[in-house]
C-alpha cells in the first residue's frame, strides 16, 4: 500500500486486512512500531478529532506528528493552478506538499470541497494536485469527496458491534443551519456497499447524492453481494434497519448557492431531525451513528444521541485504530 | 488519585507526596516512567505557561500529549446544556470529552470562568460538565475558581525557598485594565491556608472575595493551624510579610458588568500597583509572587518584578515539575 | 558553541563541523541522539518550514518540541522595554523567554523586523531582548536582520551540488506585493561571502542594501578569498553565473513607508520577475534558489520554479538537517 486516499481505490481484501491489524493494535500495544518516524499533518480546514487521533495513534505507535494550519501561524496557501500570486496567499501547495513531505515519512492531508462548482469539486482538483506533487505516502484526511478514515472507522464499528454483513444500513440526510460537503455521506455509501450491506440513502427531494457517488457505490455493492437505493420515504426506509447514520449535506440541486439552500430548508423544521420515533420500525438492535460534530437538537434530539442507541463515541475511537493501521501499513509495509 | 481538580478534594497528604515527588522529579530525571502514554490538552482559553509546562513535563517522562484548540484549528464547543445548537459552535462539549478522552490515557482541561454571573461561576457549571462526562484521569488546567496546578507549583516554590510553615502569606489585589477571574485568588488563598500559613487577603472596598472561597480557606486553615483574614489597610496586612502575592481579579460587587468595574477602578491610580515601598515593614527575606502573566507598570513596578524578591520565573517553573508529578501519580498511580 | 544566532559570531570553522554533522546526520540517522530533550519554539511571527523542520528535525533525534505562538492560543506579547502595559498584550517578553527557556533545554525564537525603522530595526533590538534574557541555547529562527538556519541549509545545498567554492553567487531582488524584511537578503550575501563566492546583489536603483549589511560581507569575502559587489546591470550580473537567488526586500530609501514603496514598485512589470531568459548567459550548471515561501507569477515564473535548475525544496528540506546538526551540537557539545 503506497496511499491511502480512498477506499474504493483500497480494495476489499486490503481493507480487511486493515480492519484485523486496526484490532490487533487495539488489544496489543506496539508502542516502539514507528520509532524515529515523522507523519506531517497539512490542515486545511478545521478538525477536532482527526487533529487529535493523528497525534494520538502516531504517539501511541512511538512515533511523532507535527502539525501546519496556513493561515493560523503559517503562510494562507494558493490551491488554484496557474495563479499570479500577488493576492493573501503567500505560498502554493505545489511547494507546500513536497517540502512538507521532505520533513515527514507519511503525510496526511485536509482539503475540504470549494463548494461552488458541484463538477468541480466532485472532480477533487485539490487533492488530485496534492496526490501529485506528495513523494511520500499519503492519507486523506477529507478531501471534496472522500473521508476514508472515516468509512475505515465507521466499518471497524459496524464490526465490533456484530451488526450483520448483508444488514440493513440506512443513511439519512439531517437538517443543519449551512450546506455541508458531501465527503461524509459519500464514503460512508461506499463503505456499507463495500461491506455488502442492504444501503438506503434516506434524503428530502433536491438532496440525491450525486450520480458519480451513486454509482460508485452500486459498482461496490454488485462486488460485495449488498445492495444501493434510494428513498424520501422515512417510514419504509427505516423499516427494519439495523444502521441510522445521519449526516446533512449540501443540496446538488443549488450547490454553491446558500440562499437557495435556505430557501430549500426553510419548510423542514423538525422533519428531519432524527429523534426516538424514528426507530419505532427499526430492528431491536438498530445503532444511531454520525461522524461527529453533531450540533444537538438540530441534526438528532439529545434523547437519541444520549441514549443506548448511540455509538458515536465508539466511532470516534475507532478513528484513531483505524488509522493507526494505516500508519503502520504504509511505513512497515506488512 | 484517579483526577486533579481541586486542591481540597485532593487533601493534604497527597499534596504533600505531589510535592514530594515533583522534588524527585526535578532532582532525577524519568525519561521512560509514561512512555507509550497519551495526554489529550483542551483549552477553551489563551495559555503560555500551561500550554508549554504540560507538553514539556510530558516529554521529560516518556510521554506525548496533543493540543486542541477550539476556535484556533478545532471546531468552537458549545458548553451550555439543552441547546439547540443552530449558532456558531459545531461540537458540544458532552462528545468533544469523551471523544478526546477516548484518545488519551489522561486528559487536561482549561475552561475559565464565564463573567457574567456570579453564582452561575462560583458552581463551576461548565467545568463540572466536563468532569462528569470524562471517563479518564482528568486535570483542571484552570476552571471558574480553581486553578490546581498552579498552587501546587506556588507550594513548592515556597517550600524551595524555605518560606516558614507558619509565616504570612500575603494575598494583595492588584490593578489590570480589566476584571479578570478569581480561580488564582481563590487557589492561593486555598493553598497557604492549607500549609497552615497566617493568610491575609488586602483589597480595596467591593473586592472581598465571594464567601464560599473565602469559608473553604477557613475550613483548610482550621484543620492545618493556620489563619485567614481580610483587609484594606496596606500597612498592617504588610507588616513582617514573608509573601506578597500580587493578583488582579474581578469586583465581585459588579461581576459582569464591566462599566461598573471601569467605575470602581477609576481613582484607584497607582495605589494598587506593587511598588517597592510595599516592602518597607515586611520580613527581610519576603518574596514577590505572581503567577503571571503579569502587566509590567500596571500590576507591579518593573524594579519590584526585577527585583531579588521577585520568584515569578521559579514560580513558573515549578508548573512543569508540579504536573510531571500529578501526570506520574494520575498514570502510574504510585 | 552556546548559542546559534548569526552565522557571523558563528564563524567558518564552526560552519564547516555543523555541514559535516548535518550530512551524516542525513546519511545515519540517529533516533536516540536527544532522547529526552526539550526545545521551545516561540513564533512571533508565521512560518511554515521553520515550524515543520525544527519539529521533524526534533523528532527525528529523539527529542520533543512545543510551540507557542502569541496571539494564536498564547498571550500576546509585549516586545518593548519600560512600557506600561495597559494595552493589548498581557505578558512581556522579559517574563515570557525566561519562563519558555525553564521548560527548555534550547529555545528557538523567531521575531521579524518590526519594519518601521531602518536603524531601530538594524540594531536587533528585539532578538537582543530575547538573547539577553535566554539562559539556555538560544536559537535564531530569523530576526530583523539574520535568517542564520536558512543560511547553513543555503550553505549545505551549494556543497550537495558541488556549486564551486569559488563560484558565482547572483542574489537578486524579485518584485513582490508587500515591503519585506532584509533578513534572508542578509544571510544569503553573508552565507555566501564566507563560502568565499564570488558574490553580485542585483538590484534596482533604492534597492542597495544597508551598509551594514553590506560591510559584513564585505569582511567575510575578504577573510574567504570573495567578493561582494552590487549592480542594477541584469545581463552583466548574470554573466557566469553559478546561482541566481532570488529574494525580495523593502527598500531601505523608504523603509516603514509602504506608500512610498509602492510608488517606487510602479513601473516594475515583470522587469525583477526571474525568467527563463534571465539565464541565457549564465553558467550552463546555473541553480534557482529561493527560501519559500515564493509567489508564482510575482517572484517567478513557473517554468523557472518547477524547471531543472530549481532546488528550492532542496533547500528547504536542508533546513531539517542544518537544524538538527545545530541541536545536536547545542544539547551533546560535541
Amino acid at each position: 500500500m503506497q496511499r491511502f486516499i480512498d477506499l474504493a481505490e483500497c480494495g476489499r481484501e486490503t481493507i480487511v486486512e486493515l480492519l484485523r491489524l486496526a484490532s490487533r493494535l487495539e488489544a496489543v500495544p506496539q508502542p516502539r512500531a514507528l520509532e524515529g518516524k515523522v507523519l506531517g499533518l497539512l490542515f486545511l480546514n478545521p478538525s477536532l478529532r482527526t487533529l487529535a487521533s493523528f497525534q494520538a495513534g502516531m504517539a501511541r505507535l512511538g512515533g511523532s506528528a507535527f502539525v501546519i494550519s496556513p493561515g493560523q501561524g503559517s503562510w494562507k496557501l494558493e490551491l488554484r493552478p496557474n495563479v499570479v500570486m500577488d493576492g493573501d496567499a503567500a505560498e502554493h501547495i505545489r511547494e507546500a506538499i513536497p517540502v512538507l513531505a521532505s520533513y515527514s515519512d507519511v503525510l496526511g492531508v485536509r482539503v475540504f470541497a470549494e463548494g461552488k462548482n458541484l463538477e468541480h469539486d466532485l472532480a477533487e482538483p485539490f487533492f488530485s494536485a496534492v496526490r501529485d506533487t506528495c513523494p511520500v505516502p499519503l492519507v486523506n484526511m477529507e478531501s471534496a469527496i472522500a473521508h476514508p478514515c472515516q468509512a475505515l472507522a465507521d466499518w471497524k464499528t459496524l464490526d465490533d458491534l456484530d451488526v450483520p454483513q448483508g444488514g440493513k444500513f440506512v443513511l439519512s440526510f439531517a437538517n443543519h443551519p449551512k450546506p455541508l460537503p458531501l465527503a461524509v455521506p459519500a464514503s460512508a455509501v461506499q463503505m456499507a456497499a463495500m461491506r455488502g450491506m442492504q444501503v438506503t440513502v434516506l434524503r428530502p427531494d433536491g438532496y440525491a447524492l450525486p450520480d458519480p457517488i451513486m454509482n460508485a457505490a452500486h459498482e461496490a455493492a454488485k462486488a460485495s453481494g449488498g445492495s444501493v437505493r434510494e428513498t424520501d420515504d422515512r417510514r419504509e426506509a427505516l423499516e427494519g434497519a439495523h444502521v441510522v447514520y445521519a449526516k446533512s449535506w449540501g443540496s446538488p440541486r443549488c450547490y454553491g448557492d446558500p440562499e437557495a439552500e435556505r430557501a430549500m430548508r426553510a419548510d423542514f423544521g423538525t422533519t428531519w431531525r432524527v429523534g426516538r420515533d424514528w426507530f419505532d420500525g427499526a430492528d431491536a438492535s438498530c445503532r444511531f451513528m454520525h461522524c461527529l460534530p453533531v450540533r444537538r437538537g438540530v441534526v438528532v434530539e439529545d434523547e437519541v444521541l444520549d441514549g443506548e442507541r448511540s455509538v458515536v463515541v465508539r466511532q470516534a475511537r475507532n478513528r484513531m485504530f483505524a488509522q493507526m493501521a494505516v500508519l503502520h501499513r504504509l511505513l512497515r509495509g506488512e
